[in-house]
């Protein structure tokens, strides 16, 4: 299948930021094939007219919960203690393997829609998420977060370890690398008992040449406890376990301190920023500035629906430009080009992935933006209407591994209205029926 | 004229933040004339059905201007005063009356299509202004914003004020009160030289009966400027001066003092946050939950869109809710219903009308929202998805006064391809060609 996208103005996510206007795209498979002025040689299955929209890299969201979705609003209004023992984890114990599936295609569905091509998810029944995330065709980091209250947990035996190996021998690597499966701890603060899983996870990360998927530093409760129990914070702490030997994603890291940046820029660890959340939770801004400036690679994330509560990373796309300006007091913080940097190449980086820019040989993970919307006119600054003015409804198509799987509204991989009917007929009154 | 909305989930807005299942709302002329569970007698020149829907009051954006529309992403990415000196000055010297014609209605139609129904503007040109407020149905507030850097300006001769005075005769209480217009003055810092024009000002509306709009402490240099000139904050400048004694709108109070907070509460001064624009601007955080605290009205506006860069209030209303979670380190800080009532019936204090509830004897000023949107599934806490969730783009019906103005993504006042076509081929090129 080869596409060609004529009359663009593309948004290259070069070093440059180049902005290409009258550009044409091709894409030959799942990889882009061309990108230039002069119209390229050669015939093609399908040709789509961008006249009137802005051709962009597909968002990467690099750290959300997607069957959570569900969840959407639940117990808001409640503290943070109430609001996960009354609310959030006594429904995540109806969980089914049939409601999961319903959730995760309704969940997928809201990122598509709004121009998301590529996502680290962290959750359970991950067998089931990966089995939705193959059939809408949408890129994906899956990682079954690995907690463990019993200080004889097991590395060989402990369910989400098995689960773990189960999904990497299933799923790691499925078509061309659609899927990939992360390691992953949930957090220290939820494994601490156990340290000797920390070593185990670490070990067979580096077997297997998978990324690592962690929370790291999200609440000044859980840092500040972690440094009362080891004498270090999180990221030192892991860091002494081997968990940063791989390719990994830290989420949050909101309360992190110099010292960790140095850890995490000398591994390459990615900083994952979720604004929306952090906000929301109370936990706090995150030092997006400073680590930037350690050098680390801060990329951007929804988190779950039940703590933002939309997927739409045009949202937190422009309310992490914004903050960091308004905290800093200096409206040069962040710029707009920074932003959509951290929303597309940045999360590409964080998640091991070649996409995120449009180049050739880069996977074909588009989405067109209308900007003959009014909400994007007049567009003096082509990336700054993306980042301050656009919408996730401002997208009108969006392409992953060069298919089609959204276009003018309608799913073309997502039966949306079977979903909505399974959600509503059977998982929300299994969960909170 | 007569409307009776059926099947809707209505959110009222009244004490209690009630959100009634299954109510009829009836609309006679340009009022509220039932709300109700039960069907109201009679018959009704227009039925609609809001099954799936949310209706709720109209939003009130409390501080814009409006033809700053034009100047979306204009310059972003310099320093303020590059910013103003540079860009913004400059192309605002080249405005003419067609041109703010349609700005003004491109700004208008983006405002109506996100939910606005009410606004306060403060700009130039303000009979242009307030003819294409009339002609698209919308309520507003105008202010003719009054900068005087002459020491020997005055109120019966100064140009500003003159269109104030002719604004007033021409336009004030225009259709029942559709349009107002406030008396201005554009803040301290573009108007010191002349204080005497301060007295003049709020004289004049003392005498005509009309609210006061001005900018107060948006950033540190322009508050701190002030304490060393007078030995006082901007807010007990004008205190002295008699500018507080009428209704009064303060956009911003980013840098107000808890002293401040005690003369504005015990003058009924209502404070408009601005937060996607302080935060852009690197003004900071505006101090929401202590002045709410001290009894101050706290009401929500975008700011002009060259400083946001949207007019969609529901993106405002939910940084508003998230951020002060965040810098107060609390979840609880500010609930989603305390945003709605910021953004709906607090506005409507605010700018002295009655509007901003769904109540009987109200202005019928309605807006229904689309909960069948992916982003809104499921739906445990109407108001939570109203405030986190929902996006403008999310508004499928915009009434004001008791006319609907927009409808499923139609204009019903506004020629929008008429003016689009003015933007391109005769506003833009005379700004920026």
């Amino acid at each position: 299948m080869s596409v060609l996208f004529e009359n663009a103005c593309a948004v290259l996510m070069d070093e440059k930021n180049t902005v290409l206007e009258g550009a044409f795209v091709a894409v030959e498979g799942d990889k882009i094939s061309y990108v230039g002025t002069d119209r390229p040689q050669g015939t093609f299955d399908q040709v789509i007219d961008a006249a009137g929209k802005v051709l962009m890299p597909g968002l990467v969201n690099a750290h959300t919960h997607v069957p959570m979705t569900l969840m959407r609003g639940y117990g808001d209004g409640n503290n943070l203690q109430d609001w996960l023992t009354k609310f959030i984890f006594p429904v995540e114990d109806k969980w089914d393997c049939r409601a999961i599936h319903s959730a995760t295609a309704l969940g997928l569905a809201e990122m598509i829609m709004s121009g998301t091509t590529c996502l680290a998810d962290m959750y359970m029944f991950c067998d089931e998420i990966c089995q939705e995330v193959a059939a809408a065709g949408i890129n994906a980091n899956i990682a079954r977060g690995v907690t463990a209250f019993d200080p004889a947990a097991d590395f060989s035996t402990w369910t989400s370890c098995v689960e773990t190996r189960e999904l990497v021998d299933k799923w790691h690597g499925y078509n061309n690398g659609q899927i990939r499966i992360d390691a992953c701890l949930h957090g220290e603060y939820t494994s601490f008992s156990a340290p000797q899983l920390w070593d185990s996870v670490a070990q067979y990360a580096k077997e297997k040449g998978l990324g690592m998927h962690i929370h790291i530093s999200e609440t000044k409760t859980e840092h500040e406890e972690c440094v009362s129990r080891w004498g270090m914070t999180p990221v030192q702490v892991m860091e002494k376990h081997g968990l940063w030997d791989v390719r990994a994603i830290a989420a949050h890291c909101v309360w992190t301190t110099q010292d960790d940046w140095a850890i995490m820029a000398e591994h390459g660890v990615s900083a994952i920023h979720n604004p929306c959340s952090n906000l929301k939770l109370g936990s706090g801004v995150a030092p997006v500035i400073g680590m930037r400036k350690a050098g680390i690679n801060v990329a951007l994330g929804t988190d779950g629906v039940s703590s933002n509560n939309t997927t739409d990373l045009f949202e937190d796309m422009k309310i992490a430009a914004m903050l960091q300006n308004g905290v800093e007091h200096d409206p040069l913080a962040l710029l707009p080009s920074d932003a959509l940097r951290m929303a597309t190449v940045n999360g590409a980086k964080a998640l091991g992935r070649n996409t995120g820019r449009i180049a050739v040989g880069c996977d074909a993970d588009l989405i067109l933006v209308d900007f003959d919307h009014i909400n994007l006119m007049p567009r003096h600054d082509v990336i700054s209407n993306l980042v301050y003015a656009a919408h996730g409804c401002d997208v009108s198509m969006n392409m992953c591994r060069g298919k089609v799987i959204y276009k003018d509204g309608e799913f073309l991989t997502i039966d949306i209205d079977r979903v909505k009917h399974e959600v509503k007929e059977y998982a929300l009154p299994l969960l909170f029926g």
